[in-house]
């Protein structure tokens, strides 16, 4: 892992509400905590993170296509379109990097229309549950990942 | 997080040949060199961390009744019983711990009757592809997690 | 009641076209002659009614999370997005209101795709059909619902 | 809207029930106040409304068939026979007048056998939910659509 | 055939209304008319048809039942219970003659919920469609059935 | 009914076996017998009864197609095609005369796949089961609806 | 147990029939004989046990009303609506008091449509098969889960 | 039933814990208690009753087979393996002797894939609920059907 | 055919990296030579060709709506959304113009979830594969169709 | 393209009563008009065009594997066998050429049985749709694939 | 096995190519290599084989039909008419000998609708994959059959 | 085949009671006998064939992951376990070597819930049904497999 790898962390819709809506349920940890810890997390491994949060599906397209030829690999909880968007997952598979899916709950302990992710089928791994542990534990398995691939 | 967490990790069917069988899908490292990094990385964080393999439903199920009271959380990847049995889920329920279940590929990208788990509906995560980086992921997320209760 | 409501009202995509579009199927009211009446009956009984139409989802999804703290409840049509959005659901989950949920047609009587609405299974009450006085019904019925909170 | 609407109100079985049983779910209400408000509401705007229950499928098929000829809209909540009775359907439409459907609790945010309705593929508009509010809501529903119609 | 067959007539709920409601569908024959075709039909080959019609299942359940060593065949025509009616079902079977059910319309190009009968499974024949010559072609099917046993 | 009516009978495969195979449970009238019968039967109410039987779906469909402008009606017992021939039926829509399905047996108390019929959705009645009695019946309920047209 | 247990004994359509019909498969016990036995074996437990039996399904649920506040359990063999009533379930979660079904014969070894009960879903518990036998186990099952709750 | 009968009573997996794990929800009976009350029980009626437990399907299925000649009836509560084991259901099979099916809780109330047993198809009787007394109800409506049998 | 067709073409979510991603597979014909194209086959059978692309299904939904009454026709490739938007249909038939649908891939020889598309029902023909040939096709049949009413 | 291409075009059941049958849905175009059309535009850019139409699945199979090393691609409208014929894609697939699939109406606007294609599995690309222009887009989209691959 | 059995062996369509096309999947095995190997086996046990292949449905079924009375077993493989001909299955039980299924490839390893079979509910024996021994194993397994029948 | 094969067999659960259990329905032939004949086959083709039975899926698993690297195939009849066990599947695939699977009754003409086999997916070919001789057939097509690979 000599050269330093970039990682786009991709946060879907409602996400920017966390900390803030029902804590009892989320935590109190805000998505800028996260984004930071993150952040501070790659550094120490020589990762250079970058984090971007959107309700429009069209805005995380553009941005994840904007990460061709730019990231190592991508981050991503993509919230409530998980479930709903094709056009997410191909631009996903467009960008040609490992793909890291991360949920704050359990998805397959919810609502039955919450168990289909759209996303994993292209996935090099899912993490699912463990609150906001879910980010860092996403990020260390998309580094491993790319670090046994070389 | 003063008194010492301790971690029971099982490993179900099939496991035992983990580094031996296709190594080229599954990677060269054996199922000795992943309880011997979990059990160090407990160490490292005051955790102490026994695991247990069987391709025996029934040796699994007593192992972990073995586990009331003894531990303070469960790791499973349950290999090929994830999808089949209603009797492991029970006995996890009945150890009355945290559960966190991994799962070394990503089982939502491969064939239809494995996208079932009948173990997630009752565990705080779920770690599922990273390869043998799984069950590390895990047992942060499970340590995470009693950390956040108390 | 003895302090005024807040009600926000969302129409979601194509909703902008109404009377203008197949009069003489959805009929010739706009959907500025439907606010107008909404915020007029609002007024009538001390609730000050709000409107807002978007085609686009994450625009939706933005004006709802505002509204958080700043409303009493959401009356909302979500036209196409009924049946597929996942996040437009989160987003009415997390401003912690009641919602109600109408269709100027009834979408039980049409194609069988219309017939799942995810927005359903956190509404305080559904009007499905009857037209433009659909909103009328919704917001009544809201304000009754909320009359009965106390 | 000249000449006067005669409203048939038909109240499925266990709606007898109303206010009576379980009133912390379903209000405090009983059938016979919600008659006397309809009947009410009914005068007020024209509209001679009569009421009719039965727990007797049968008694409730005879009881809307004598209505050919003698109504001009019919108010139904079904209760249980929403998901079950074909002949209730069979009846309404033979009546050859609008039909509305109406149910005190929203049924699309309940069990998965409460969520399909027979009825509702041949009622102009359906009220799901708003506690008794639902009734009259439903009545001026099938109101509005009586003077649309002209 | 020397002795004369006893044949009991069911007309399920909605058909009181034939040759009244919708005769552009149904036709103008009334169901007194039919039952006088069969009667007469019935005499002219040495068989005694009685007929019966209720829109309450349990009073067909109960004409069923009294039914029970008076009768030869039943010829039925369950309306709306064809598809949901377990106990019609039960009652005809325990009356231990042959029955032949029969459609004024041909069911299998209705509705999708019109297309499975409860009843089918135990008839020895069935008539969909033809319009009121239904009840004739089931009569004579019936009787050619019991001819053919002896 | 003054001008004689046309009538082509297809009896599709298996069924030249009629009164050979299986006795007991067809019964043993032959397939000729039936031809003779319906022809004679047409001759007595002045209509033209033509039978033709093959076991190749290709020469029935050439046949049916032959009947174009020539038959005033259609009576098919399509056997073991009922339930997997598009084309049939499409064949027998493109004549453009009325259609009358027949089965020997009840074909809803048999095995699964042979419930859903291809051909009833364009037939204007169907009669199932009865033995060879159907035929009789479908031919009588196939006259009938061609006189009520006029 | 000090004070007498009230328990309301429920009989669905076709029951009345038994001992009569079909003796080779139901017995010979006739309704009257289970009822006496019911009510000797409550006597013999301090229990006053009240039979009702009907084939209308709005008498089922007239008399199930009735017993509200007046009856501490009810034990109920809802026959042919067991699959098909929700208002039947209805009326018994109005009661308000324990609920025990029983079958005759064991539902789960019969056709499909018969395997799915609506009624047990809010059953104490469920007793299928045993024939004659299962309504003295539903009775004394019923007993013990009152004299558990005290 | 002159001479005695002899039984198995067969414990599936997690059963052992009964009594100690979540008394709230099961009770505090243990499975020893159960056992001691149902050999009593049985020797009241001059019956021998032999218990087994085991969490390993495969010792279950041997000492299901030993049984073979041994014993008059089984009773088996078989726990997790109901839902996914065909090899316990083949075994109990090949035996020969009528089956009883308990379980502690109402199966039919819980989750969707507790809902299906593989076991019910070949039991004379099931008894699902009723707390610890579903076995003692097992045990009488298998000694009745035995003694029915002769 | 004397006046100048007006088509507007609509390329979905991801198309603006067609030649740019994955060439080896979409070929290397990038979405502004498809464009080109179009334009210059429209100008030589005299139709006006404009072409608009975006990730925003709100965007598309804009888009669509202003065309109306300004085109003829549509061709649309909706990528990804095409499975699971049901706005971009209800906008399609808002604008009240013949649509056609084109995929560069033949989307029934893909995952399974790409079989179904939200557009077809309403679209006038649709091209499925060919590759970037697929949209001159398209356009071709649009273009047709469009003659042929005249 | 130096080289002559040779295709084979194949029609399935009753096309050849294109421009006969309901003209008013399919259009005046007969068969023979659309192979001369399509002939002569094979000309123009130098491919030999064969035609082939039969009703018999067997005789088109027979066809199809006689074009073995004959033919450079085939453009088929299976029509009714699209639905039900696992024989003629297994023969489509034996040739080793190009398939391209043709339908005169858009099959997915239409019943729910003509949704599914057996053919579009092993084709280069579907048109569905634009009438008789359906046959001309193929061909051009056929040709298209063709000079792509060289 | 003192008499000569018959054994009529039937290939269904497609397999005609066998050893010409695809030779790396399907083997380089003709189909006249394999009538032989079929006939020399017969001949050195005793059985007299006959082997007949065709494309055409109808054909297949007439030689079925004509073995009536002629031959002691049917071994066949009915290529693509497996998964879609119950007028196939109809003509092998009209035959009323023994019949042996076999595939050359493992159909269960295949795609999803080559995994049922209509004939394989009325074989004696299924032989799938093995490539073409199959023809040989099937044959052996008929004839075992035969012997152990007597 | 210069050297000689090793051919492990393995029988799931209950296979030990073959003979024994219900002679009339799987024969007389015992496990033991099966196994001499085919290690005396195996013999007669320098094949050296072991034999396992088991009724614990953990021991099956265990005497699988042995033959790893010591069999050059296995043929496995996997009994009640065929339908319910991907651990077993995943053992089987570890091993590495071609896999028969051979079921001694026709499992596709059996209850719905023995129609899927779990190790189909992975076998180069299945035997089902034949009686006790299935075994010897599997063995040959295992054998012609494995000479075919060379």
């Amino acid at each position: 892992m000599s050269r330093q790898r970039r990682i786009l962390v991709v946060h879907g819709p409602n996400l920017n509400l966390l900390g803030v809506r029902e804590p009892e349920v989320y935590g109190r940890t805000t998505l800028a905590e996260i984004d930071a810890e993150l952040e501070k997390r790659g550094q120490a491994v020589g990762a250079a993170v970058t984090c971007f949060q959107s309700n429009h599906e069209g805005a995380l397209i553009d941005r994840i296509q904007e990460a061709r030829g730019q990231v190592d690999g991508i981050l991503i909880n993509p919230g409530g379109f998980t479930h709903t968007s094709v056009a997410l997952r191909d631009a996903l598979s467009a960008v040609g990097v490992p793909v890291a899916e991360v949920h704050l709950s359990n998805i397959h302990a919810r609502e039955h229309f919450r168990r289909r992710s759209l996303v994993s089928g292209i996935a090099v791994g899912v993490v699912s549950g463990f609150g906001a542990a879910a980010y860092r534990l996403g990020l260390e398995g998309l580094l491993a990942h790319l670090d046994q691939r070389g």
